[in-house]
């Protein structure tokens, strides 16, 4: 794979091959919208060049060290930040040839891919990447950083960015945000709401958050209503900077519908610290359901980002802290879950809620009969671990069918490494146009609607399901 | 699509497409054997013309009207009745037109087929349905709805249908069925025993259902074992009627085989209306094993088709009632859940139990261990959502290994819908040969094995299975 | 199929067939490296000759007779044990001829792929098996058994085997490992480490098992610290007889990491015969640790084979005994179950701990991301149920992209059936080599990349894996 092959995730059969590619040029160049992710609003703000080429590909990149580390490289060895915001390795490029030592573990992965994209179409390496080259890889990316076309800007408007959404939380004061408005450059970078430290009575500090969350709103948000009220005066502040969605991502999909009494006692209970883990979560469970309240109100959409049982080795939590590869998925229920929050208000029109999973099982078993009748939801693209080409065609295989495509909502690509987005949204267009045009040589889609699908997904979707 | 591609769902590649297509040609035109569905039997017995078109296509099929649903259109705008039996819009023509311009939501689902199907077999419209289309597909079908070879007999005898089945409670006169059977009309309509409203302690008004159900039979029903014996003489009368099978849709696939006298003891609870849901619970998988038991002595095959949360939506529930399409899979448990009754009555020869699964990962898991070894044990087909191109791929390939071909019962509709008859018998024909031709072109089966395996398929397991 | 396709199960489009082809032609004649499975090394050692086919295929293959069975033929009409020891049918011929009649019910099924394998490759016969073939089967193979080139050795030495695993309780006393050392065949067949009956405290006569075990050790057992001790001795006679593995077949993949105290107490109230189920079970998940931190110190790597309900029939186990087909998996959770032994020990890179699944859901949710991350852990082939075309084709799908190709461990065949071997490794060389065409083919894998990783997934892996 010395050039990445044109007709890459594409049927194998000539005549659906040719199809697909057809379809695929047809989306091709479409600009990306990405709504979900977590790039870092200070790129944009400061657009100072990026680090060199271990900081860029490798240590914040936790697909990528996880598996190095799963082999036995040690995470210190790969320069990854420990919990105590040290690094034990800090020579670039001796981390970038213990990386290219290991490449080959990636093989059959997307992350393969990503990087093999990267290299190619954003700096023009079209060797193969490996021991034998690393120093050249390291050498050509490391100039290229210091060119100002490869500052974030830059880059944001080569990769044909529309519109980038990060995720900040309500104790976030976007200065970010305010830096690039102010800056007048015409990119479009967008705040997302993202409320777990002052909705979660599990989260580090959960009273002080409520507290500052209130001095920041300007209300008192340790009594019930004036907390809901700085929820609003939040939100509002967030939509200022662009916000169209709040975000979740509690362990499991659990809604609650509580009485107003009960809700205010395990608010208290939450602010004295009292609460047991299933009082936590019924509040968590309950705060979604009055997200979708404000959501109904003030247009928000509300994304569900289910299913990880997050920092599974305490060990390795001790040591490196979170978002070190150990949040593994678990089974996640959907049916019982959602249904206070459905019931309360999920066929309401005005509602959006997007519901992601970690557990590709409940695609067709519970999550397209739920969008495939409830107008509130839409299902969010395959995610994270399935942010690949046969979780991406698994996802339409076992939703198209009792959901259709209207009730997906495009591709996110819901990453940290900016330099991946092109190539996973090209992921994304090639495995829809594969799998439409494998529908059309089937007889299950006429060609001419295939090529305004492949609009849709591409484009049209996020743009309508997010509101950008 | 402006006509239905003669090739549809077969393999891309073009030797194994010829496989499938030969294979396909083999059994298109044999009989279609309906062993389950919802048809009514008032149609066949009546032989009244079908309403108008709306009335045909939309306002009675959830997969249709839910998927609009899902989209904001609202259920009274397409006529569909509220759960106090009135209806808020009446004009077929102003529904139709609703349906048409919304049929783009339809595209990649199997709805979309048997529409399609529907329209150039059975009323030879090979146009593409839609906006521009909506009043001269109106047109054509109300004028063909007035002509005699429209009726539901003609029908009948047109789509070539062998045996149809309906389901009928123990409560029913079963007056359709006997006026069928007094008219002389040669056409094989049957009915099956679903005792739903007399076995399970949660249903509507259950100590008066069965009151009468002693009445209908001629014993003490509220006596446990006059409850008994009037199955016994219900299951009888309805074998009178054709009846080869009974039907049991509990939410769970659990099954008990308790000691008489906390049988008896709960079934006096159940009368009385004082079972815990544990408790009634308790109960119905009890009388699963009683059927079972009923069945060795009068040969009726026992359908359990677990696995749905019924009228997920409360607030839909009170205002249109069941069927609306808020029936959602949940996750299904089959390994413990059988064991009584298989322990009980499993491994006798006589008994024949066929299970269905709305839990995809129980096919490969439980369901084709289970199946490949106890000899009372049938896998129904995909169901239901699953009843689609991928459902039925994704049978095949989840079960066949495991439980081979033997160990399953050929197709079931499961259908309100008369016209889709045929459409989704041809699906599962195509889709099976498919999957046929793919063994064939991998050295997996013979080629004249494979003949003999579509016959099976799609004639000779159902009437076996079904002892029809 | 008259002779076996020599291009079963490569993909269908001719240009991946090819290279498919090609593949499996560079790993075809690769020796066979067999790390797990149930052979009995008494054959080995004695080397008399295998009696009757039937003896031979049909009554040890519970793969065989549970299909047979599930269609009402009895298990005494095939011969099959019954839990006393008899035998009701001992005719060979007359078990022949039933199983010829139904050999059909095996289509579809790998069962099919490798006893028309078997019979070509082993026996040289390559008419289609049947009723019609059956007596000359049954007398040609009856022939070649009495010949000395069919006798165990022999047939080990053509079916290129250059290591063979066989397991052994630690109350064996390796006898037949003894005389296969002593009789200086080079063949290299080797134990692996089994303690079920000394550390599950429901094994049959587990406080007995104990007593023997300390005995056999030459250390008290029934106190903990000999108990252990006594586990560290005979890991370490085993070794001396090959070993480098061991297995643990609990129903669950629980693990714990109590106190001292709490071991010691449970262990106590075991061999008193007073734990509670879940008290059992406690102990049988403290004791995968116990058996992981020994691993640590003398090599051996530990197989986790969780997820069967063994022996589901009351009624069958009473008269057929274990493995009779009854064994059915169930859902089996890994994130929480794993997490005392891995937050113990799971970061060491010495340790090596190899993971089975009857539920094949957990490879992408559950297995692959753990795999992924955690350096200790790899993943057992698809297994059982799934040693099929299927199944192994969903592996990858499902594991590759989290957890790559090198956490995987390639191929176990895990059988009894001995003339098998070669053909579960060919489907397994077929597949992969498919699948490796299938990723190079859509531009995921570069070719000379894919003949390594063929390399790998066929020698190498095992090799490393089981440290052979």
């Amino acid at each position: 794979m010395a050039k990445l092959d044109e007709n890459r995730l594409f049927p194998v059969d000539p005549s659906t091959r040719t199809m697909a590619a057809d379809l695929y040029a047809s989306v091709r160049d479409l600009p990306i919208v990405s709504p979900h992710g977590h790039t870092d609003p200070r790129w944009y703000a400061e657009n100072a060049p990026f680090p060199d080429p271990a900081q860029l590909f490798v240590t914040p990149d936790h697909y990528v060290f996880r598996m190095l580390f799963s082999q036995g490289v040690s995470l210190d060895d790969l320069g990854v930040l420990r919990a105590d915001g040290t690094r034990v390795e800090t020579d670039g490029r001796k981390i970038w040839r213990l990386f290219a030592e290991n490449y080959y573990l990636l093989r059959g992965t997307p992350s393969r891919m990503w990087l093999d994209h990267s290299f190619q179409q954003v700096f023009g390496l079209d060797e193969r990447f490996g021991p034998d080259t690393a120093d050249r890889f390291y050498d050509h990316i490391s100039e290229c950083l210091a060119q100002p076309e490869f500052r974030p800007r830059a880059l944001f408007e080569r990769f044909g960015i529309e519109v980038i959404t990060t995720t900040e939380s309500p104790l976030d004061d976007l200065r970010w945000h305010r830096m690039i408005r102010d800056s007048g450059w015409p990119g479009r970078v967008i705040t997302a709401y993202r409320p777990d430290p002052v909705v979660d009575p599990e989260f580090e500090g959960f009273a002080g958050n409520v507290e500052k969350f209130g001095e920041i709103a300007g209300t008192d948000a340790t009594t019930w209503e004036g907390y809901l009220q700085a929820h609003r005066i939040r939100r509002a502040y967030f939509k200022e900077f662009g916000a169209t969605s709040s975000d979740h991502g509690h362990a499991t999909a659990r809604t609650e519908n509580l009485p107003l009494s009960e809700a205010v006692a395990l608010f208290e209970k939450a602010l004295a610290g009292t609460c047991t883990p299933n009082e936590a979560d019924t509040f968590r469970g309950h705060m979604l359901t009055e997200m979708a309240r404000m959501s109904i109100d003030d247009g928000l959409v509300l994304q569900i980002h289910p299913g990880a049982a997050r920092n599974h080795s305490a060990p390795m939590m001790a040591l490196h802290g979170r978002d070190k590869g150990f949040d593994i998925p678990t089974r996640t229920d959907y049916v019982t879950a959602l249904k206070p929050l459905l019931d309360a208000v999920g066929t309401d029109p005005r509602l959006s809620v997007i519901l992601f999973t970690l557990d590709e099982t409940a695609f067709s078993r519970e999550l397209a009969p739920l969008a495939g009748v409830y107008p509130s939801l839409r299902l969010g693209p395959a995610w994270w671990f399935f942010d690949s080409p046969e979780g991406m065609r698994r996802f339409r295989e076992t939703t198209t069918e009792t959901a259709g495509f209207y009730n997906t909502v495009g591709f996110n690509d819901d990453t940290r490494a900016f330099c991946s987005i092109p190539a996973r949204h090209d992921v994304a267009r090639r495995v829809d146009s594969a799998y439409l045009a494998t529908l059309v040589s089937t007889g299950r889609l006429a060609e001419d609607e295939a090529y305004e699908v492949a609009q849709d997904l591409s484009y049209r979707l996020v743009k309508k399901a997010y509101k950008l």
